[in-house]
């Protein structure tokens, strides 16, 4: 069904496409082939309706709760792509009449849709149909639609209806009151939303042009509904000749940045001049705009270049940078990246720790402006951080594990669906005890601030969050009188599939990893930057708790290996019943242990969903030796489902690390298999955000070996065997390093100004200009 | 496509059938075979979903309002009907394959809707489909559903999924907050909503039960999601062999008055457990309940016959008694009929006019409790009504123009659709400005009275309203100093293409009526039933008003015909512009002449949407001379459009009058069609309420010429040429009439027990038992 090196020449390996509609999958390429920039995310349903179908298009940062009992989400906006085609009087459609050379591809390059087949209609019409489709990447607010339509074997009349419709939801949860609608001219529609809790203006606009032989139809009939407004084009096609629809549509809000005003008739005015003067310009000028902003912002900025026969693994590459490049919202720090991104419903558009551990780690090392944006995010929910510490009983800032609206604190669903065995609805805890991302957002800052070496961020933003999560964690854990030591009990890890668990090893030492980033820093600040250090402590108070800090560091409980070198994941796994697990680590599809056991049963196996020790790994690198990571790696692994799209790229690296190198490959052939995989229901909730990040993770933190240790660099490349080699640039420092890895050397050459030292399999290297190292 | 004399034998003439399957037609079927009982409607949208479907499911009086800026209305209840089928894989649905055989009947008789074909699978599987269902009017909660699959030519696997689905909209506006849901035993489902605005409690539950050849499937699937709960079925259907799925469901809302405790989790409990016992029933058995239900209450009692070889005629009146039963809310007098009764979205359930002239007469005929129930609704309304005279800066009762709940007032919208051509959008006036409904429910309590003889209604409700309405009215009127009278300016009469208009006269002479029924049940009041009158006094004032009621009634303006006998629609009429009206008086669809002319214009112009001097000799039939009558007829008709559909039945009870005796037909035969005709399109946004009480009143009123005049019965028959006989039965001031009419002779029998006084013909009779009268 899906292919992926359709491409030629400058194409290849940069085109994913479908090659045969199958109506009964089709959340698979409006998910992975969705279009977007960041500002909004456009789900890639097809023109025509069909009955599974999901529209949806998301705007960043629009979140809305629809009552008291939902929790806040990216609203579902109106929809300006649908278009209701008739052929003779026939409703068109795929699922009738036959088609022939059908091919839908995702442009990665161009960041263009489009969809082309012959479309056989029941009465026999021959009828050759090409749909393209794009989100600029220049204009942010800007979609281009275009239809073209041959007649083949004989004359059609056509009739295409499209507008604007209001009537799409969030699985059935209105967040818009409508407003306004209007038609001016014939041919600019212009759709007023209101979200109803959030109070966010949403303005949409749409010019359409129709022509039959490049002759414009001028009169379209007009219609308006209840939430509903279009135009109806007639014509009457002749055999050989062709029908085009161009339609340009624009979306603004009222949360949008780059206005100078927000108010509603500003917006509306403004939306309505940007749409007539991008109309003029018709769609095929629009679409090379937009070509042009991709090469210069993505594909020569983000350069990295596998040398392979496995085009799969090029694609694999390049479909995840295209993806982190339209999920993020790079022109607004008041806004996170959704765990979906920006192309389902799938976790409301909310953010979680995947941003800081699988998504960012792309942008520091080589989009340091995003990186600092994202980060600003977490900064700016520092007000969110700071109500959710105090609603649990605690101080400091306590980051929500579902983050959307900087001010709106924990977002997370407290009850998830009815249980089916009990019939009660289950709480959903995350939200309460999953609490290592609080550590995680701290770690990331020290990452960033390591690689990138942006003081100003650090005195800006960057010590705050640090202090302040510091003494999150300070309150957060419990003396164990019997033990002498602190504790840090009932939360859940990395591991989902355990809860009410003590002593997490992750979070444990995650939590100690932040509270001694604090003490580091307080320290240095106090004799260095006095004035930052004293702004910080008027603040935050921190002087008082500097001691406590130090008790707390001495006495936390950090989970040591055991006799065989296993560390426990949590107080109680290692005591748990060892079932074999063959039939789920074989399954098709995640979860399937759950047709078996339910949650209940699953927190007392050892079992886990996801990488929890090595992730631990992973961050906290040199903490642990090698024999420790092997003798884990060995014990966890086969326990681990993978049933998080976040495991698969971590054991990756782990394993190439540790030396299992076919392994390595073989896992990172999985993690590009979980959205662009032959799987078809897998990405019908939205693609897999994190999943993505740690494809570029593999390859860079994998497969090339790049690691930030103590704030030094070093490069320890195993490329996997089907590789000849690999290039890529990364900043470091505010340099501008290129890499090139081949079986035997690796050239590095810094164009930056400043000497770059790197560690290379133990060596050090000062590269200054260019550096040629064998393996 | 439609068909209607379907039935044979017992259901002759009560079948309502659709012969072949049209996907772009749905509204049609959809409308007008809607299963009800007056506490819900079901719109009959197919098991299978199909892309222009409209699936409805209402309960009377649970108005609410998703915004401020929209408005009251009722909410789209979740669906229990929808079945996704899969069958070897594939998706069910008649767009697919081929099917033979196919009927679809609505047996009015059992009030069971019936669906059944042979479906090729694009296979090449032959199955044949059966599915029924019905809305019980014994337990007004219940809904019942069965479906049996049989296999023809193979064996096949066959995939039912079906329970509740909130995910249901009005047209995008979401009503119901979800709580929660629950499946219990794997059997049982139920759903909680609350509506957002006016926080009604809405519990669903439902039971189903899957047999492969009666062998019941123990282990369904069981799928959680957001607003959707549901079960799926998993069978092998061997050739011969047959799958049949039986689903009960219910529905309760805080608002039921049946209740006795309506807190959610009583009404839960209640609702969870009568689903268990009916369920228990079987669909058969629970059919077979309603088909009872139906013959005692609706058939037994509305005993009304045409002997006629015009099938079509017997099967329309028995299709408006139909769906008379099924619109009116007779269990709760705090709610009406909504003009587009339950069927669809249109006019959101609200109340008009309609239901006072067109609905009711049925009802104070032939079931006084029903009757009496919807003018109580009017009383009740009494609080929303005086609040919109408040609003207005009236005095008394000013009834609102579109009605919801008791206490809402106006409901009419304020803000109608864009004007195409000038793109602003209009204001919708009559919830302003079309005033006469407030003396036409003063007057037909009057009837109400004077029919039923319900004194004790008078008493309570009756006066209150009378005097209440006619205190609006004296506050209405405007002195013209010029001509020294009183006039209602600036109003809309019952024809709405005139809008802003001066002294039409249906309003003046209405008003003039109410007013002057309050001034004699005054003096009746005063002279022997002072104590009621003193109650009123207190409450109304109303012994102030009298004088003021006096002089209004002296010197209000009452239009007279002129030279020509033709009385003025209203003060401009009679001088505007006359055009050749031929090709919209022929046209298909109503409403073609603004594709000419828009409003504006149509106001300027001697065209009538409707009947409107009509309908003033029909309600005040003594006050003119059969001479004007007919000079009047011949003006206004060719200048009436009918494109209201409550034109029609008018103008045939003014043509049999009148002696047009073809034209009469006609037009009675028109009135029909207009939900039953051949028109595929008309009843897509529901049913005509008020045409269907029009055809029992062209039957009723026009044909068989019965009319109250003045307190007294009168029946001048004049039955149509194509007719034999017509025998139904009416109610008069108590006592049971059976009247039969045959070409030359008119039998009544007087089943009551007192006399009862008759005009036929200018004849005095007086009926004790039995008179045979010559025609």
């Amino acid at each position: 069904m899906m292919k992926y090196d359709y491409g030629k020449d400058e194409y290849k390996n940069f085109i994913v496409a479908e090659e045969k509609f199958d109506k009964e999958r089709l959340g698979k390429c409006e998910s992975i082939m969705y279009l977007g920039n960041g500002y909004m995310g456009l789900r890639s349903a097809t023109e025509e309706n069909y009955f599974n179908e999901t529209r949806n298009l998301f705007v960043s940062g629009t979140f809305n709760k629809y009552s008291e009992t939902e929790v806040t989400e990216l609203p579902n906006m109106p929809d300006v792509t649908n278009m209701l085609i008739y052929i003779d009087g026939e409703r068109f459609s795929l699922e009738f009449g036959e088609n022939k050379e059908y091919i839908r591809t995702l442009n990665l390059k161009n960041a263009e849709l489009e969809r082309s087949f012959i479309w056989i209609s029941p009465k026999g019409k021959e009828i050759k149909f090409n749909f393209r489709r794009f989100v600029s990447l220049k204009d942010l607010h800007l979609i281009g639609n275009y239809m073209q339509v041959e007649a083949l074997n004989g004359s059609f009349d056509i009739e295409v209806t499209t507008g604007i419709n209001s009537r799409s939801t969030n699985s059935g949860s209105q967040h818009l009151i409508e407003g306004e609608k209007r038609i001016y001219e014939k041919k600019y529609i212009q759709s007023v939303q209101k979200t109803n809790e959030s109070g966010i203006d949403v303005v949409l606009n749409t010019a359409t042009k129709a022509c039959v032989n490049n002759n414009e139809i001028e009169e379209p009939t007009m219609f308006i509904d209840r939430r509903k407004v279009c135009l109806t084009y007639k014509a009457f096609v002749e055999k050989g000749k062709t029908f085009t629809l161009e339609k340009i549509s624009n979306i603004y809000t009222s949360r949008d940045i780059d206005l100078e005003n927000n108010e509603l008739n500003y917006i509306r005015e403004y939306s309505l001049n940007n749409i007539k003067g991008e109309y003029k310009k018709g769609y095929k000028k629009l679409a090379e705009e937009n070509k042009e902003e991709w090469k210069e912002k993505v594909w020569d900025k983000y350069k990295i270049d596998i040398k392979t026969n496995n085009d799969i693994d090029i694609l694999s590459l390049r479909f995840a940078i295209y993806h982190l490049t339209i999920m993020t919202p790079m022109h607004d720090s008041r806004m996170g990246i959704g765990s979906k991104a920006l192309s389902g419903e799938g976790y409301k558009g909310h953010s979680f720790w995947d941003t800081e551990v699988f998504t960012l780690p792309f942008f520091i090392y080589s989009n340091q402006k995003v990186a600092r944006s994202l980060l600003e995010y977490r900064y700016k929910g520092l007000e969110g951080a700071r109500k959710k510490a105090k609603e649990n009983g605690y101080e400091g800032a306590m980051y929500p594990w579902e983050a959307a609206w900087i001010s709106d604190g924990e977002v997370t669903p407290v009850w998830g669906e009815v249980d089916i065995i009990t019939g009660k609805r289950t709480k959903i805890l995350t939200g309460f005890i999953e609490q290592h991302i609080t550590a995680n957002v701290a770690n990331a800052i020290w990452q960033y601030y390591m690689i990138t070496n942006d003081k100003n961020f650090m005195d800006l933003y960057g010590y705050e969050i640090i202090f302040d999560t510091a003494i999150f964690w300070n309150s957060r854990m419990e003396w164990n009188k019997e033990k002498e030591q602190f504790e840090i009990n009932d939360v859940i890890g990395p591991d989902e599939y355990k809860e009410h668990i003590n002593n997490n090893a992750y979070t444990n030492y995650m939590a100690y990893r932040n509270i001694k980033l604090a003490l580091e820093y307080c320290e240095k600040l106090k004799q260095g930057e006095k004035d930052i250090y004293n702004k910080l402590n008027e603040k935050l108070n921190i002087e008082n708790y500097i001691q406590s800090f130090k008790e707390k560091l001495e006495k936390l409980y950090l989970p040591k290996p055991n006799e065989n070198s296993i560390i426990p994941q949590d107080d109680t796994y290692l005591s748990k019943k060892v079932i074999d697990l063959t039939k789920y680590k074989n399954q098709e599809n995640v979860g399937s242990i759950f047709k078996d056991y339910n949650l209940e049963q699953v927190n007392e196996i050892q079992v886990s969903k996801q990488a929890d020790i090595m992730i631990l790994f992973y961050v906290l690198e040199n903490l642990f030796s090698k024999d420790i990571k092997i003798a884990n790696y060995n014990y966890y692994e086969p326990k681990t489902l993978h049933d998080s799209s976040l495991s698969l790229s971590t054991h990756c690296i782990l394993a190439n690390d540790l030396g299992h190198y076919d392994v390595a490959y073989d896992l990172f052939k999985k993690a590009c298999e979980i959205d662009l995989g032959p799987n078809m229901k897998t990405s019908d909730a939205g693609v897999h955000a994190a999943s993505l990040g740690g494809i570029w993770q593999c390859v860079i933190m994998g497969f090339a070996g790049v690691r930030m240790l103590d704030g030094k660099l070093r490069i320890n490349p195993k490329l996997p065997k089907h590789w000849d080699g690999l290039s890529f640039n990364i900043m470091w420092k505010g340099n501008d390093l290129k890499i090139e890895i081949q079986k035997d050397i690796m050239t590095i050459e810094n164009n930056g100004n400043q000497s770059v030292e790197i560690e290379v399999f133990d060596n050090i290297y000062k590269v200054d200009n260019k550096q040629i190292i064998s393996l």
